[in-house]
């Protein structure tokens, strides 16, 4: 694999590169154990900070993860597949399914840490769904885990004029979630907007999400519409990037 | 903002922490210039190294750049809005526009570095296009440089069966790009899948990015599918995530 560019940069970065292609090229899979310091020095012929600096541009990339005590593995990705658009079909929630079974296929998810309280509204969050300065929000938070492995937050923000005394202010929102009940109240969203950024994660986002090194978080926000194009709830998400290809299915 | 939970954490997280709630609170706004380390030394009375890596934790995150020998910086973030369902409508590319076009606003778009050849599919791409072994693609790369700073690299794959002799295989695809030329063919693209990941950049992309420390990239793989479902092009797409916003709007 050398070429005169490779050979121009530095020890560690070429060990890095080489490892890498052997990874891309299915010579190491996933879940499988990279060759630790030692193996590198050996085959190497380099120093072991040499060695530990290659393995540590993998880490940093999110290609390989650490574990305490036994080496260095090739990072395990099984993401689960989120089809954006079709999740929110109403055949989905109107007939009683949650969202996201949409996209579980055989995994396990669970939702756990459900909060569910009054506000007042964010600047930002106010500024969207329309709000008079004094009126507050239900904010519901809660924790989404797959397979073991907390994989997505989410904050959703509804107007408390519109969901007051209704299940969405309680911890279960009932058969359908939140949608099927803003349909029963005469407001079913039918208009969705997403937005989708990606950056590193706060220490504490890593946290929460049990985040391997050298992964970012995608912020996914969503917007619902009435068919009179009234905003009537604000989804705000952190997704561990590492456990989700986000999908869009549509026609030209 | 003293707390309980933060008065365990170290200084220099302690020091981050509340620069970043200072950012968020619009006190340093985008491109302002943050305190140095001879100010956080002064005002919290900590050593030079700590001062530095409270920093240096905000440029991992990516909220703030270091620019040299003027001092860290509030990262300026001016994302494009890049409206994923609208720019692929067929009055965008049948009407002679290109479908970058929709999505540039007042901002400066060139598109450089296009390069277009024959090559032999990548095994991945074979499969979606389900091409005999021995079948050849037409590859065009190319750049994109959104107000100076690049911001995007895309890779698409036709099959050369379908697109040998026309202006798919010339620099210039002509009025409505590629897909105007599908649709004359008889393969007009009616169908998308977008498959959008985010990771850490490779050295060699955070180098043709011209990225900043601590800054994904999104990944998006767009599939074309004809009426008839016959998958034309597959596009692979590496974007700067803090140079984007993506969008998706949709009915429910």
């Amino acid at each position: 694999m050398a070429n005169t560019d490779n050979d121009r940069r530095p020890k560690y970065q070429r060990i890095a590169d080489s490892l890498r292609e052997a990874i891309q090229a299915g010579e190491y899979g996933p879940g499988d154990r990279l060759p630790g310091e030692n193996d590198l020095m050996a085959t190497y012929g380099v120093a072991r900070m040499t060695a530990r600096q290659a393995l540590g541009v993998l880490r940093d990339e999110g290609v390989a993860e650490a574990r305490k005590g036994a080496g260095v593995f090739v990072r395990e990705y099984r993401p689960l597949r989120r089809r954006g658009i079709q999740r929110l079909a109403q055949e989905q929630w109107g007939n009683g399914r949650s969202i996201w079974s949409a996209d579980i296929e055989d995994r396990n998810l669970v939702v756990d840490q459900v909060t569910v309280v009054e506000e007042s509204a964010p600047d930002r969050v106010g500024a969207v769904l329309d709000l008079a300065a004094e009126e507050t929000v239900c904010v519901r938070r809660r924790r989404f885990v797959l397979d073991g492995k907390s994989v997505l937050l989410a904050t959703s923000y509804l107007p408390m004029s519109l969901v007051t005394g209704t299940a969405i202010t309680q911890e279960d929102t009932g058969p359908g979630g939140a949608y099927a009940r803003l349909a029963e109240l005469g407001y079913p969203p039918v208009h969705f907007r997403e937005e989708i950024r990606s950056r590193m994660p706060s220490k504490d986002e890593a946290t929460q999400l049990s985040m391997s090194t050298g992964t970012p978080v995608f912020l996914i926000c969503r917007t619902a519409y009435t068919e009179g194009g009234r905003p009537v709830e604000i989804n705000e998400m952190t997704l561990d990037a590492a456990s989700y290809i986000l999908e869009y299915d549509f026609e030209a």
